[in-house]
């Protein structure tokens, strides 16, 4: 017989049936012993008696989270047991056969509510346990959903998917990378993308015009406690596109995405209002602004777009220019002769968007610089040398010289948005295996020590005598 | 005017219509000059005349590989001059104004052949031009389609997409890892991952059920043509289920597949042949038999199963036991009493099952041994000691031990199946930016030194006396 899932066991009244799960419960009420068997789909309950001598003896040594096989015919339930709040409350299954897969140890925390109260680091050293509470079970599966959305949308809009590399290459821009030694070309290494931004420009430059991804993201950052050392955005990119555009696009996106899969949630204004930069610092002293009018509505999405934000600003260490946002940025079309004749530089606006909901930003972007000797004065405004760009940059540049697109997209941060849909605090609960905010995997207990023979193998020495810890 | 696509033009005849791309050719006879334009979704061809004097100049100055938008009335061509070849062969475009967004320098090789004999060094390193090419084009955008498909067949089949961590932990079994020093924890490594075995196991245990994910996988192998160092691929797992449950979930999607996006490729054998290992070893040498009786015909697609291996094999450096194809496999069940009383050893079956195609290895999986005593029974026959084993896989051990379902998977070497669907000899002809036989990326000039002040902060020293290279 085919097992089913125990949703389906309506459909089957008065017929036989198998199941399989876990037990949720077990339940002796004198000469009837009630089993909840739980599988993917929910929950079912299960009755057994006497009459079934070999079965019931099964049924009685059951015990919570042990996992099992259970045959037997769909009946319905007693009028007064009957429970109209889960999907399976009419019925029951007078159990024949029951099989046993495993047995379980006592587990070292509930399961059965929603788990906020309990030590983190516990949740995250069982978090193979931790998953089956039914909320993280919908966050995760919801995450699926949203996926699969998100690219339906974008592939009826033309976008194809496109993966980029994992090991590639370091820049000194942005965010500190993670870095892969070479075994092959001793002391060399990879960088592991802090986004697929250069990637997915040139895939402009190749003509693909429509790019997206669901991409792995990975930066070394210092220890906060809402942070991951790796992360997913969409990323997506356009060719011939202006400011608007981009931000349409997206904005009709994010509205239909809630209004299919979240039609409970209520989308404050639309269209999502556009503000400039320097309104919302002076107004709210921050520029990702929460304008809930209603901050006790927890159905309440207040998404607005920030834009012109300045290009540059004075690094605090060296005092020179440094960017804002994202160097390959093209500034606002009206900006251009600035930048060219390195003029009012603290003036220059930048074409950059972010996309904040409920006073986080969920994404940002821009239109991208394509013209090479535009990006060359970026650089050069930031005090690069020549050779640094050249080294840096060169392949860049001279990607731009054999025929660049307009072109310009978007990062979401795809954790946090998801984390707000699901009504979460934090990203960790929308991620299936998440580290902690120091970036150790407790569950694989990672980051750990390799052997002598890898290092040796990978041409590094430790250098153990600095700050050694853990 | 909003800008439309090449092959949308010819639905908009005696209408005017902005469209945008690369110069695909320029050919001036007499006083008329036609511009191919080339878009992502095809080429329409553009003329201009010195009635418009201005755009007629420009037209003139155009080469190939510019980026522009052009302005122009759709028109249907002069009879003779109808090219029932293209979508857009009916008509041309009358250009009114024309736009130049980019010049481009002279391409370092052809984009208009299919590249097969140009030296493949110079085409990774200008892979972005490398993908102009239709045939390259063709193959990515088929990739994302085939991911669309695999992905809606699984969604409704209930599995779930879960995304695994990156930054994982190094274990001494299989291929070698790539690591990924801390610098929050000195001397200490992340492992990046060789494929997402241990946590699709643990979201059997979490309940999940049915997981699947277009995985990104690595592994630091040795230099051989036509391998990478990361590559991706199409990995399943599901609980309550046997050998045949898996096999037959997978040939069904495989067939679909064919069907729905290769209607021209012919199956050679429906229901897939079931060889035995010990079989095909004996009538071709090889365990992955090329079944295929016409091999002149490129689109006959072979597939078959290859079961019933030898769970263990001798390791010919130490002489003990070794596994042949994963540690975490179970026995054919009716070996499971000779595993857990460690005898004949030599003659247990693997669950394990081989999806070939035409000579090639396109996927493998096994049912995996969920009780901790068998697994541990697999690891003391290798020879492992308890404290290795605690090291390595306690944690798997412990998680089976609070209630893990009998589960199964497989794993398909995507890049593979898809060059052979797309009739390609190489898996770097359908991955956007593959690197070389031997690792490096051209492009990004990859692997490559990083600063001290890097290694420092990585508490890491380079031991270059040893076989520098490069």
């Amino acid at each position: 017989m085919k097992r089913i899932f125990t949703n389906e066991t309506p459909s089957h009244k008065g017929e036989k049936v198998k199941i399989a799960g876990w037990i949720d419960g077990r339940r002796d009420h004198g000469k009837i012993t009630f089993i909840d068997l739980r599988d993917k789909e929910g929950v079912a309950q299960c009755v057994s008696t006497p009459q079934q001598a070999e079965t019931y003896k099964t049924a009685q040594a059951l015990r919570s989270e042990w996992v099992v096989e259970i045959e037997g015919t769909v009946q319905e339930r007693p009028q007064a047991m009957k429970n109209p709040a889960i999907a399976t409350g009419e019925i029951e299954i007078a159990a024949e056969k029951i099989v046993i897969f495993s047995q379980a140890k006592t587990l070292p925390f509930t399961i059965d509510t929603n788990g906020y109260d309990l030590n983190e680091e516990k949740r995250l050293q069982y978090r193979y346990l931790d998953l089956r509470r039914k909320r993280l079970k919908e966050n995760l599966t919801k995450r699926h959903t949203v996926f699969g959305f998100v690219r339906e949308f974008l592939s009826n809009e033309g976008f194809i998917e496109i993966e980029t590399p994992l090991l590639t290459k370091s820049t000194p821009e942005g965010a500190r990378d993670f870095v892969v030694p070479s075994r092959l070309y001793a002391g060399k290494f990879y960088a592991l993308p802090q986004s697929p931004q250069q990637y997915k420009q040139l895939l402009q430059v190749a003509g693909f015009e429509r790019y997206f991804q669901f991409a792995r993201c990975l930066r070394d950052e210092d220890p906060r406690a809402d942070r991951q050392p790796e992360f997913t955005q969409l990323d997506l990119e356009m060719s011939f596109v202006e400011r608007e555009d981009v931000m349409e696009l997206n904005e009709q996106l994010l509205i239909a995405l809630v209004k299919k899969l979240y039609p409970k949630k209520e989308i404050q204004e639309i269209p999502f209002p556009q503000l400039l930069y320097k309104d919302v610092i002076q107004k709210y002293g921050t520029d990702r602004p929460d304008l809930r009018k209603d901050k006790n509505n927890p159905d309440l999405l207040a998404f607005c777009w920030v834009i012109d934000f300045p290009f540059f600003e004075k690094d605090k260490e060296t005092n020179g220019w440094t960017f804002t946002h994202n160097p390959f940025s093209a500034p606002k079309p009206e900006y251009m002769n600035d930048l060219m004749a390195k003029r009012n530089i603290a003036e220059i606006l930048t074409s950059q968007y972010d996309v904040v909901l409920n006073g986080m930003e969920i994404g940002g972007g821009s239109i991208r610089n394509h013209q090479p000797e535009a990006l060359e004065q970026v650089f050069e405004i930031m005090g690069y040398e020549k050779e640094r760009i050249q080294a840096n940059f060169g392949h860049m540049l001279e990607a731009f010289s054999y025929g660049a697109p307009p072109h310009g997209g978007i990062a979401w941060g795809f954790d946090r948005l998801m984390s707000l849909l699901q009504s979460e605090q934090s990203i960790r609960e929308v991620i299936a295996f998440p580290k902690t905010g120091d970036s150790r995997d407790l569950l694989m207990q990672s980051p750990s020590e390799i052997s002598e023979q890898q290092l040796k193998e990978l041409h590094l020495k430790i250098e153990t005598k600095s700050q050694k810890k853990s």
